[in-house]
């Protein structure tokens, strides 16, 4: 089937023919309608994240229909409105797996593009006509939201949702998101739904009268140090999107006592970190990788029953690459989402 | 009364004479019968925590009988064994006073040397015969621990108590514990008796007959780089007594999906962080401050219960100035106690 390949580290995506595995007995082959294009993936394609098989096609926001099923899979039908995330596969046995954890399956869980599937394969990701993946990793897209504006949610939807539901944003609770990217859009978007008091964390204002349309409360540009004065042990979670290196005990500084602050991106640099900007208030960092399979799909239904779905901008395949440099640029408000049809 | 003051930050302690304040409604007027010596007793008489008013009386360790009451006071009685750690005023009023935290309390708790009393006088730690505290923030000492072997509880015993019992130790879970001094002693005869799997990590195994003795179930040398490959990814939390810098990701790297490392010791100088350390397993890093003076009371009570004390060494107050030497030569197990009858 048409795809969009890296076909090596230094050089633009270009059209190629991929095949994909039969559908076995678990397996779902879905029609991808279409594919959110996230940082991870140009990370990936260009090798900064460590060595990697070319060609290899990327994307793991991955919306469509399906398409086929194996003669064991109950979870899904033809013609169902389906997802698929960053993984793909986990080992199913570990005390993570078995409590529903995948993505911190002890063996590894087996990401959607890249990795090497259970039957020595290397997976390839969603900027493609299809995919097949077993069927506990493909959910489904409830009703009420578009398959174009639902395809970020399996990355940027979950990897906001899962830290906010753990560390508890819900009434009561000021949260703040820094970045206002693919992942910090739908940070306030969630954080919002679920009651919380919303400030964005941004490097400048220019972004402001979204952030207050999607659901802040407040916003604030990280540029200016008065935020930090202003702000000072006032949240309870911090979401941290960025995966540029910041000033990690100046954001410590903002949260009250007992406040977390979470990342979910990882700069490739170590932070200097002053372990007395923890004692003080019994502050926590800590670090989250995406969501369960569970939890995605209660985020799912979660984004539906309150009508979020990612800011998007949808291309044709021929404007991957420019839309690449944009995402470089920080020029994307919010997603950029491939419109696989386009690749025929 | 007599105590044994610092009077400049690069001279020994030496004999001195201090005033206490009048015995208010609300305080209590103790004799001191004990005082613990703790590393941060010296950091502070040196000026390496920033600058003190000298002369300055350190020790926050502090065990004695009730020797006079104030006219409102009713939660102690003349004769009563009692306690005084770190702290010894805050505000009563912030947000965290009324939770019974204050320990963290917003305008900010008054430490028990060198802090600034609500009265506006210098406060004078537990090197001295006597101390007058207000009754909220002195402790019962239950029957069953000794006094001299209870004062080190004010201070190593609590501060490693509270993130034990915050981060949830007890049966099932897997505790480390980085270093086997003062605090470190503490944590393995609290975890142990928690019902925890303890662990200590220690630079070497010289202390690791005493370590198994007090309670721990295995000892590792973090000298040996053997230990992070047999040990990754198996605590569900490390309590980190050690305030000099450590290897921080590689002590990470040891906690299992969900655990949490928390130092309750902060090293002067930024500890190099990578974030990857913690996103794909969860991990939190945090820090924690003592305790409350609730929290201490329990752990007096639970320490009772289990029989646990101190080890210490009980030392004539002319020999101060060479404990502190021994202190910061680690030639201590595993803390010394004043006894302040000699101060005399």
């Amino acid at each position: 089937m048409k795809a969009y390949a890296a076909t090596a580290a230094d050089k633009p995506l270009s059209p190629s023919t991929i095949e994909r595995r039969d559908v076995g007995p678990h397996d779902v082959r879905i029609d991808i309608a279409f594919a959110g294009i996230c940082h991870s993936d140009i990370h990936t394609a260009r090798g900064e994240w460590g060595q990697i098989p070319y060609p290899l096609v990327v994307g793991h926001e991955i919306a469509g229909t399906v398409a086929e099923i194996g003669s064991d899979v109950i979870k899904h039908a033809v013609g169902d409105r389906v997802g698929v995330g960053c993984m793909v596969n986990s080992c199913g046995e570990c005390a993570q797996c078995v409590k529903g954890l995948e993505q911190y399956c002890l063996v590894g869980n087996i990401q959607t593009y890249g990795g090497t599937d259970r039957d020595g394969t290397t997976t390839q990701g969603g900027y493609s006509q299809q995919v097949v993946v077993t069927e506990h990793f493909v959910v489904k897209v409830p009703e009420g939201i578009e398959l174009d504006a639902a395809a970020p949610l399996l990355c940027a939807g979950i990897t906001t949702y899962s830290p906010l539901r753990h560390w508890g944003a819900g009434p009561g609770k000021k949260v703040a998101v820094v970045g206002m990217g693919g992942l910090g859009h739908m940070a306030v978007k969630i954080a919002h739904a679920m009651g919380a008091e919303v400030t964005v964390l941004s490097q400048s204002l220019k972004k402001q009268e979204d952030g207050l349309r999607l659901g802040a409360d407040h916003y604030y540009a990280t540029g200016d140090p008065d935020t930090f004065t202003t702000l000072a042990n006032t949240f309870d979670l911090i979401i941290n999107t960025v995966s540029a290196s910041i000033d990690l005990n100046a954001h410590l500084s903002l949260l009250a006592v007992d406040g977390a602050m979470v990342n979910v991106g990882a700069p490739a640099e170590a932070l200097p970190l002053q372990v007395f900007s923890l004692i003080p208030s019994r502050r926590t960092f800590a670090g989250s990788a995406i969501g369960s399979i569970g939890e995605t799909q209660e985020m799912l239904d979660f984004c539906a029953e309150h009508h979020l779905g990612a800011e998007i901008e949808v291309i044709s395949a021929d404007k991957i690459n420019e839309a690449w440099e944009r995402v470089l640029a920080s020029d994307v408000r919010y997603r950029f989402v491939i419109d696989t049809s386009t690749l025929a």
